[in-house]
């Protein structure tokens, strides 16, 4: 339904052609500083209108806080926030309305509901991300303060342009043999423990490698220019996590983001750490190595994991990829069917982006976001409550962890 | 944590070596015929010990029923189901117990919860999938008699020994033309159509393609004797699903299908319908049109959706590949460090599968199962709920579905 | 936290003093006829400034439906709703903060999130229930279109003024002798099976009795004249219930509606059917006979049970009641303690209720309404499904239900 | 359904002549010394046949532990505890089966699901409350690790049998005049302060007052001999607990209590603090003033509030009270119909309670330990998150905590 999470609970509300969207943020810890600013940021990455890459409605998107805050701080309640829907146009569709847009959600949202909103696509519309997106705002404010949580997305591909740096693709039928390149450069790790939102943002495209996000640029235009659209990919990493997070076995923290990334509109796939491209290669060498960190932790020498283990973060970086299908909703004419199933034509009005994308990108963060502050809520509950219990004395030493050893010797 | 579900709700329990493993299966409709004969076919396509693929470790797995029936009939209430943890050697892993094994989740369930079971797997051993198997088996039973859904999985790739027919894998970088290859073959829709539990066991491998499945069994034994590991993928297609299933916005069927398939265990990623390479395609060429059926009702012509838009299933074929990363355990030595930090080598003993896409298919398909299951009895209730209201007359006729008209003109 | 159900689900928002009050519902089935107005009814029930009975806070409440609807027919999505706070004063309760008000949620709100809101009640406001009541309205309009169902309240006792119909109250401490009055009245079922808002309507107090209403006034204006306050309860009635709401074990019909009472603010207990009452009478005069309908069903001679048996509606009436602790807030001088405990004396300022039971029986009847339809929607879940299976013809004949007999011979 | 609470889950199955009843209990924390002989205690004071008071069927109740524990200490993963019904003997009520049971479940169950269990009574029988007494012994054992936590209850009622020291019972309708005796004496909140299990369990009665539990006894063995049954009150006392607990706005501390407590069998009634008397008396006596206790904190000087205000704990005593209608099944004759409607007489054969308060005060306790423990870790999760953001220094002074000052003027 409309609400995610448990501790940390994010509802949404709103359709393409309502009087507002928004949310309800609920479970937010008390005593962070917020104001509308902060979410607005984000709100202002993923609006539309911002280049000539993205759909040509014009929605200023600024948030309106109704509750949950005073003098700036979060009360720890209920935090709603609304954005008018300004540039709502309801007749752009209606010429097509005979039509169900193939791939698009007016049929199934029919058949489903038994009626549905005159825009047709009702809440599958992108509109409908606008809570997510400053719910994600709160969460990931919260997550800087609190460990310096770092949450970059970008986009790794635009229909086959590619990042070059990004994990290989999975070989289609291969030689069965062992000695294939290891499934993520260098390069890659190198990108994904420095990128930033300022080098993401320096490109209309949200790709942080110039000539890519050149090609990935021409790419768009193309599909624009020939009433098309065109499919890509997000990458997006997650730094200075604390490790434990993620509930075993049905909240793992992998299936948690599967959940949150495949909840946004026109997804198709995800893939954690090595993901599909680690079910070609051999555990000798996918297995992640222990190496003792300067502060006598342990860490791992490579990260094909994902910075998560059996579903449990273990303070390594977490990177992961969601596939996005190039948009249903093309101006180009589609030889189709009508809902009575008379055949013809349809060529959509209206308007649309020609790839999602680069607005994709802080929806990812988002959800991501909303993902680790629900899972860090419920660890920090176990965590305090074991905090309270006498020390265990009783198991065998292997049952327990040891005490660190620092590098150095030192303590 | 441990169940899943809103109205189909499953809560296992269990881990390596205790005394049981199982779980309570609440929701399932009353007056389902059930026995445990019925559940323990699945049981035994999950079991370890079937082939020599598959870890030595015997369980047979008998599934002893404990409450929520009587006379063969289910009761609506919670069925509690065990299977007995007979062969638990728990001292196989005496010795490697100083290191947490690399990529397995010892070292991260000790970081979460302070303490881990003796025999370091706990929660994240495939046992655990015991009482999922049981609770799918339920599950896709009741399927099968209300809608005749079928549900099988198969194995689609082991390393580089990929199925040939299935979805072609996304390129790295190339040319961005548009005359790419479909997403999808003709033969993977066959396939797709027709594929049965019975050709998918003539191999041990799970892989119903004879030519493809012998390669992938010597892959799994080339591991083995190099006391390595091997990944994989799992396909899975769900045929005669009524349409109308998902709730928009955060429990869209593919999200929900995600997180299930992402809680099981080894898994690194998953994609539905035309997935990753989707991402590569112009909108003209992905997406579904839409075309009468002989029942009047409306069908697409391709099927690149996997059988659900806008997060709603549209009543075609629904399909979906799971990757699997290789066993993190594997006897060879591995240079890796102690719990606190030590360096040395890590040579595990114990039973351990090489390869676990063959036991992972009855596990994908119980993970599905459940997720049809309890995404079908919350449109239940919406469809029941909205049919005792008055008809709807005051709504334009393009918000409301037109009646169907049959092919021949036949009413 | 701020979310109230299942498949029908409130999440309210909102405090004393922020910018707007309101709720988000999801789940309304859809196709439900709604306007704006059909949710103001209950709203002005609900507001401040009614009578000269309630606080001088002058609020419109003026419901603003945000999204989920078109052309006055819900769409199935998340109905959003707000009312503005326009009447907020702040500055009302500066001088007094100081204190902590005795009884009341400032102290509590402080130890819980460390901070509070500078009106103090936070969402202990009885302005957080604003989105209950819209809610409500939505649910009780679904009842009544589907089922007839009619949810009445009234004011059952002001202080020690008691509907003289009502439930006796139990004995404190009597001779154990079996021979005492039945615990409800015949006169007390009559007003139960035919008591109208209209009626309840009829006096400010929303007392049915007008005798009794008018003591009651004159308890209520004792208390304000006295800066002082009253307590009272509520007793509600449900009609035309379909049998088979309530979901053993945890949530009992009963479980669910004494749950959502005392989320009230200032309840203090919940009783149904018998209530404290039944406790002291024997079995043999407490048992409820089953007796033949008109049209072959079975009803209950009696009704202790309250409509209710195992925690499931057996389709007689539900009544319950609800016990209201006199407000807090009373601007009369009162020794008590600062935040920092230096002892002195606190005389409130602002604008109270003297007596909650007027304003609460609209808000009663709302939570009333969630409660019945997030049940009926899981019913329906169930019952859907059910159906769909083949019959069952491997029962003895005393595990299902025999046919009906009617009582004319009728079929 | 059959799942209760948010991060300490239990989830219990079983009926009455199924192969056996118990529990998953998910989310204990980790570390917890913990045995089935710790769970056994209470549930040997729950199991029938513990005196003449009681049902004689014979039930040993053993508390067979499946995992989540090892050497004796709880890992954190779920819990699954089983009982077998060793005593089942499903033959005794095989000749009344035409017959539902007056104000029993045999009829709502079979509206309810279509079907239902031989026995009748399958979900609703006392025996699936093993579960819950086996989960809330783990529970409190936490609770009593943690802080100290006291939970004790007793019987306060048989009948028309009060415990005289208890709260008086509101008036019927007298005079509306305030000089009323308050509504709690000295002697109850002594009685509070200090009763402990064993004193309650010197009396078969679990009255701790032991000429009341005479007078009692007397009373369910004259209920016995006349083949009919009697109800009664349970109070129970939570003493030492943190304050801050409780989620607004719908889960309330006490919504939570009363949902638990009108959750288990036969419960009719729910009153917490001054309850159904506090509807009766002015705010100005009703109010706990606020005053300074030695260690700095604030405390109340009365207890009306029963330890919550605005839905949370303020750290004073919490107490509640529960009614229990008389037992549904008598051997005595009663005039009533089948379920075809036929009328006749039924004589109900079986095992049965002439009275359930004795049994049902480890319920009691076990109810209200799982609340309690489900509402500290969403606080701990709370407290947890809060502490790690940097000090609020932006809020006037009113809307944070001041310093603690110990009376003694030391610090």
């Amino acid at each position: 339904m409309s609400t995610y999470g448990t501790l940390f609970r994010v509802t949404t509300f709103g359709e393409s052609h309502c009087a507002s969207v928004g949310a309800i943020i609920d479970g937010c810890p008390p005593g962070l500083q917020l104001s509308a600013a902060d979410i607005q940021v984000q709100m202002d990455r993923r609006r539309p209108g911002q280049s000539d890459l993205t759909t040509p409605r014009n929605e200023k998107d600024a948030v309106l806080l109704q509750s949950g805050l005073e003098h700036g701080v979060t009360l720890g309640t209920p935090i709603a926030l609304m954005v008018r829907n300004e540039d709502q146009r309801p007749h752009d569709y209606s010429e097509t309305d005979l039509y169900p847009r193939p791939s698009h959600a007016d049929y199934t949202y029919l058949e489903k509901y038994g009626v549905k909103a005159s825009s047709g696509g009702g809440r599958s519309s992108a509109r409908e991300t606008v809570g997510r997106v400053a719910a994600g705002a709160i969460a990931e404010r919260y997550l800087k303060f609190a460990y310096g949580v770092e949450i970059v997305a970008f986009v790794s591909s635009v229909g086959k342009v590619h990042l070059p740096v990004t994990v290989p693709a999975p070989s289609v039928d291969e030689d069965d043999n062992d000695d294939a390149p290891a499934p993520m450069s260098e390069e890659f790790r190198a990108l994904l423990a420095s990128v930033s939102r300022a080098e993401v943002d320096k490109s209309a495209t949200r790709c942080p490698h110039p000539e890519t996000a050149e090609r990935m640029k021409k790419r768009i235009i193309r599909a624009k220019d020939a009433a098309d659209s065109i499919g890509g990919t997000v990458t997006c990493v997650i730094r200075n996590l604390p490790s434990g997070l993620g509930e075993p076995v049905f909240d793992k923290f992998e299936a948690k983001l599967a959940h949150a990334m495949l909840s946004i509109p026109a997804t198709k796939g995800f893939e954690i750490g090595s993901g599909f491209r680690g079910a070609e290669v051999p555990g000798s060498k996918h297995n992640d190595a222990f190496v003792r960190r300067a502060d006598g932790s342990l860490g791992t020498e490579t990260n094909w994991s994902g910075g998560v283990q059996g579903g449990i973060t273990n303070a390594e970086d977490v990177y992961f990829r969601v596939s996005f299908k190039p948009p249903a909703t093309i101006s180009q004419a589609q030889a189709t069917a009508q809902y009575d199933g008379t055949p013809g034509s349809l060529a959509a009005r209206g308007r649309h982006d020609p790839c999602v994308v680069p607005r994709a990108v802080p929806i990812v963060e988002a959800m991501a976001s909303i993902v680790v502050m629900d899972l860090l809520l419920i660890q920090k509950a176990r965590e305090g409550a074991a905090a309270l219990l006498p020390p265990i004395t009783t198991l065998p030493a292997t049952m327990v962890m040891p005490p660190k050893v620092k590098v150095n010797g030192s303590s």
